[in-house]
C-alpha cells in the first residue's frame, strides 16, 4: 500500500496530487527502480477516485521516464528524473547542488497551460481570458512604433524614469479625465501590467504574516503573489447571483465580518466582470464597500482590467470615481483592451502611495519598457485604442450571445451560469457532486478545454465549477464547444443515474 | 536646541539626514508653523558639520514650502507638506488615511538623481553609468521593429511565455555558444534586465533573515532589493588594488571567513568591471572563488552586465564558463551594451533553477515585453549588436584614456584611482579626511557632478571615495570636468592646510 494522502479540498487536481506524491516517493528513495506499483484500477479503488484520475497521473510519470508499464507484468519504477547537470562536462567532485534545499519556498502551482499538455492547435479552448490576435490592428500599431522611434527614439531607448514615460503619463491623465476621473500627474505610476502592480503593492504594503482580503475564487496570479510573499490571504466569497438587496460580486456581509475580526492591510478585488466569475458589483454595493473600507481604514485595490469591456452603454462608476477618502488604489492595463504582449499598465492612487510605489518599482525593474510605452502613447493619442475597443465590444457581444444561447440550448437541467454584460468570462456551476477537473480530463480527448473552477480558489474550492473564457473564440466554435461539453456531461449524468458505483472519497485517504 | 541625530556612518548624506529629520519633526507636530529654527551657521556649529550641509537641507525644505527664511528675522516653519488628498472634492468625514502606518517598511533611499535637483542640462555629469544616446543606431533598430511586427506581429502582441519569446531564447543560445558558453534552451530565462533578475533570485532563494553576500561597495539596486526583502546582507570588501597574489575585485580571504562563519544562501558579485569600483577578478581569483562556493555549496550570482565592454582583445572567461559544478547563476542585459530603455536581459542557470525562476517570473509580471524582445532578436540576428559593440568599445576606449590622462594631469597628490580596461566607471579615493559628498555640494555650483562613494556602501561607508562614470561624456567634457574637480579639491586642501577650524563631528550628535 502506498502512503498517498489526497486533499480533495485543495485547488490542485487529484491526478496532479497523485503524480507529485509518487514522484516525491521516488526522489526520497522510498520507491526504487524496479519496484512495482499498483495497477491504475487498483490504486483508484484504494484512493476512492476515478480510474482516469490515476491513469492520468501514470501517463505523466511515464512521459517523464519515471515509471514504465510492461504489458501483462504491471507498472514499475524506472528511474529518477534528471538531476541538475553542470554546464561543462566534468565536475570538480564537490558534488551536485541540491537546489531544493536552497529555494525559499515550495512553489507547487502548476499553470493552466501546463495542465493541458499536447493540446492540438485546432482544439476549442475556453481556457485563456485574452483577446483574439487575428483582430489586432497591426498596421496601425506598426505605424505608431515607427512614428515614435523617429520622433523620440533617443529618449525611448535611453534609461527612463521609474514613474513611466512622461508622454504616456500625460496621455493617461487625458484618457482618465475624459472618462470622468480627474487625476494629477503625481497620482499615476506606469507599471508592467496588473500582475506587476499587485507585486509592487504587495512589496509596498505587506510584511510576511500581514493580512490581505481576496475574493474567493479570484485571479490565480494574485494568489501566487500574496502566497509567495507569505502573506495571510483572507477569503471572502463572491456572490454569483443577486439575492434581494445583495449585489453580485464580493459578499459584503462576509467582508464586514472579516474586517471586524481581523487587522486587514489591503482589500483586493475586481468590481467589474470579476475573474473568474464575470460578476459585477452594483453601485449601491460599491458605496457600501467604500464605507466599510473607510470605517476600517483599509485601502481598496480595484482591479479595473475588464471594466472597459462593458457591452451596454451605461457604465457603472469605478470605485476610484466614487472614492471620497482617497482610499482606492486603482490598477489597470491594456492587456484585455488591446495587446497582452505589451507589458504596460498603470496605477492611480494618492501621491503618497505613488511615491512609495515608485521606489518599489525602481528596486524591482528600474522602469517599464519604453518602446512599448511610447508606441502605446501614440496608439491612444491617434484614437486607435478607442476605435479598437468599440470594435471589440461588438465582437465580444456576439460571442457572449452565442455562448449564452448554446448554454441555454444544450446544457442539461441543474447546470447554472452567470450572466455578465461584458468582460471575457462566464462561470458555470455543474450539478452538485460533479468534478469539473474530471470532466476536463474526458473533454480533452474531444479537443475541448476550459479552466476548472478549483484553480481560482485559494480556500474551500467548489469542484463543480468551471470558467468559460469566450473572447478568443468565434461563434461557431463556441457553439460546438458547448454542445460537446453538454453531451459529455449528459453521458456522465446518465452513468450516475444508472448507479455506476463510485467509491466515496475520504477527506484524507491514507492507504 | 533641536533633537537631531546624525549618522555619519550611514550611506545617506548628512544634508539629507538633516532635511528628513526636520521634515519628520514638522509632520509629528514637534515643530509647528511659526516656530523659529536656528540659522544655518548656528545649526552647523551645533551639529559639527559644514554650514553648506545645513544650507543645502534648508534649501530643499524651502523649495518644498515647509520652511521660509525672512531676511533679518530668521527662518520659520511655514506649514505642513501636502497631505494625501482625495481625488474628488469632498470626503465623507471618515478621515484621511495615514499611509505611513500602512506601508510595510521604511524606504529611505534617495536615488542619485533626486540628490541632484535642478541640474542644468549642460552640466558635466559623471553620475550615471549608461551609454550615450547620441550614438544609438536608431535607423537599424527601427528597421528591426518594422520587420518583426510585419513577420510576427500577432504573436508579439499576444500573451507570451514566462521564459521569454522563443526566437530570442534561440538567438541568445547562439550568441552564448559563439562566445564559448554552450547552454541548453532550458537553461535560459529572459528577464526585464539585471535589476529584475536580482529581484527574481531574491524571491526564489531568500526568506527574511536569510543571508546573502554582497560586495561592499556594490550596485545600490542590489542593496535595495535585498534590504527591501529583509534579507541579511553580509559585506565583503572589494580590493581596488592588486597586492601580491591577491587579485582586485572581491576580497577572497574575507569571503572565505564569511562563508565559514555564516550559513550563506547566495553570493552576488560582478567579476568584470565591478560597479562602482571598475575592478576585475583575475582568472586565478575566479577559480578560487568557484572552489570556495563549491566547498560551501553556495550558488554564485554572476552579474555579467559590463563584461562585453572590455577594451583589450584577451577576454577573461566568465565564472559561468569556468563553472564545473553548475553553481553559477549568470545574469546579463543589453542595457550597458546598447539600449537601457529596452528592459530585456537574461539569466543562464541550471534547468532546475530556471524552472523555479520561471514560476517566480510568472507571479511577478507574467513575462517580459515581447515587442522589445522581438526587436532585439532581429537586432542581434542581423549582426547590429556586434557591430555596435565594436564601435562603442572604440568610443569608450578614447573616453577612458581621456579620463586617465586628465586625472594624471590635474589631480593633487594623495588622490588615487582604479585602472579598469573597460566598463563604464573609475573609482577615485580622495585623501583621508575628505568627504566626497561635501565636495559634490561645492562642485554642483560649478556644474560638475559625480556619484559619491557612500551611495554604494551598505556598511562602513568610506566617505572619501567617489565614482566617475565616463561612458556618456565626450573627451573634451571629461577633461574639463576633471580639471574643475581637481581645482576645487586643491582649494579645499589649501583651506585645510591653512588650518581652517572644522568642528569635530560626533558619532551621534544629540543637540
Amino acid at each position: 500500500m502506498m502512503p498517498l494522502q489526497l486533499q480533495p479540498e485543495s485547488h490542485i487536481p487529484l491526478y496532479i496530487q497523485i503524480r507529485d506524491q509518487l514522484r516525491a516517493l521516488v526522489h526520497s528513495g522510498e520507491l526504487r527502480p524496479g519496484d512495482r506499483i499498483p495497477a491504475s484500477r487498483e490504486l483508484a479503488l484504494q484512493l476512492g477516485v476515478h480510474r482516469t484520475t490515476v491513469a492520468n497521473a501514470y501517463a505523466e510519470l511515464e512521459s517523464e521516464g519515471l515509471i514504465r508499464g510492461h504489458v501483462g507484468r504491471g507498472t514499475y519504477i524506472q528511474g529518477v528524473a534528471e538531476a541538475p547537470k553542470p554546464v561543462t562536462a566534468s565536475g570538480n567532485g564537490a558534488g551536485r547542488v541540491r537546489w531544493e534545499t536552497l529555494f525559499a519556498d515550495e512553489r507547487g502551482e502548476e499553470t493552466l497551460n501546463r495542465l493541458m499538455p499536447n493540446v492540438s492547435a485546432d482544439a476549442i479552448s475556453f481556457v485563456a481570458a485574452r483577446p483574439p490576435e487575428d483582430l489586432f490592428p497591426l498596421e496601425e500599431f506598426r505605424n505608431c512604433c515607427n512614428t515614435v522611434l523617429k520622433s523620440d527614439g533617443r529618449r525611448i531607448l535611453q534609461l527612463g524614469s521609474s514613474d513611466g514615460y512622461g508622454p504616456l503619463r500625460t496621455t493617461l491623465q487625458q484618457l482618465l479625465r475624459s472618462e470622468g476621473l480627474p487625476v494629477r500627474e503625481g497620482q499615476i505610476l506606469v507599471t508592467g501590467g496588473c500582475q506587476q502592480a499587485l507585486d509592487l503593492l504587495c512589496k509596498a504594503f505587506l510584511r510576511p504574516g500581514d493580512s490581505v482580503v481576496l475574493e474567493n475564487p479570484t485571479y490565480p496570479g494574485a494568489i501566487a503573489i500574496f502566497a509567495g510573499a507569505r502573506v495571510r490571504c483572507l477569503d471572502v466569497p463572491v456572490r454569483t447571483e443577486s439575492n434581494g438587496s445583495a449585489s453580485t460580486g464580493i459578499d459584503l456581509d462576509a467582508l464586514e465580518y472579516v474586517l471586524v475580526q481581523n487587522r486587514v492591510k489591503l482589500i483586493v478585488l475586481t468590481p467589474d466582470f470579476q475573474n473568474p466569475t464575470g460578476t459585477t458589483l452594483s453601485v449601491a454595493g460599491r458605496r457600501r464597500l467604500l464605507d466599510l473600507a473607510a470605517r476600517h481604514q483599509v485601502p481598496l485595490v480595484e482591479d479595473h482590467i475588464y471594466a472597459r469591456l462593458r457591452l451596454g452603454q451605461a457604465g457603472v462608476p469605478s470605485l476610484k470615481a466614487l472614492d471620497r477618502d482617497g482610499l482606492v488604489i486603482h490598477i489597470d492595463s491594456v492587456s484585455k483592451m488591446a495587446f497582452p504582449g505589451l507589458r504596460v499598465g498603470w496605477c492611480v492612487a494618492p501621491e503618497r502611495v505613488i511615491e512609495r510605489l515608485r521606489l518599489v518599482k525602481q528596486a524591482t525593474d528600474l522602469h517599464t519598457d519604453q518602446l512599448a510605452q511610447a508606441a502605446l502613447t501614440e496608439f491612444i493619442q491617434r484614437g486607435h485604442l478607442e476605435r479598437h475597443l468599440l470594435k471589440m465590444r461588438k465582437v465580444y457581444g456576439l460571442r457572449l450571445a452565442a455562448l449564452e444561447e448554446a448554454l441555454e440550448k444544450h446544457m442539461p437541467e441543474g447546470v447554472r451560469w452567470t450572466r455578465p454584460v461584458g468582460g471575457m468570462c462566464v462561470w458555470v456551476t455543474l450539478p452538485a457532486g460533479f468534478d469539473a477537473t474530471e470532466l476536463l480530463v474526458h473533454l480533452r480527448e474531444r479537443n475541448v478545454l476550459f479552466a476548472p473552477g478549483r484553480y481560482f480558489y485559494f480556500r474551500n474550492p467548489v469542484p463543480n465549477t468551471l470558467r468559460l473564457a469566450f473572447a478568443a473564440l468565434d461563434e461557431r466554435r463556441i457553439a460546438r464547444g458547448v454542445a460537446t461539453m453538454a453531451e459529455m456531461l449528459r453521458t456522465e449524468m446518465r452513468k450516475r443515474q444508472k448507479g455506476i458505483r463510485r467509491q466515496p472519497r475520504p477527506a484524507v485517504a491514507l492507504v
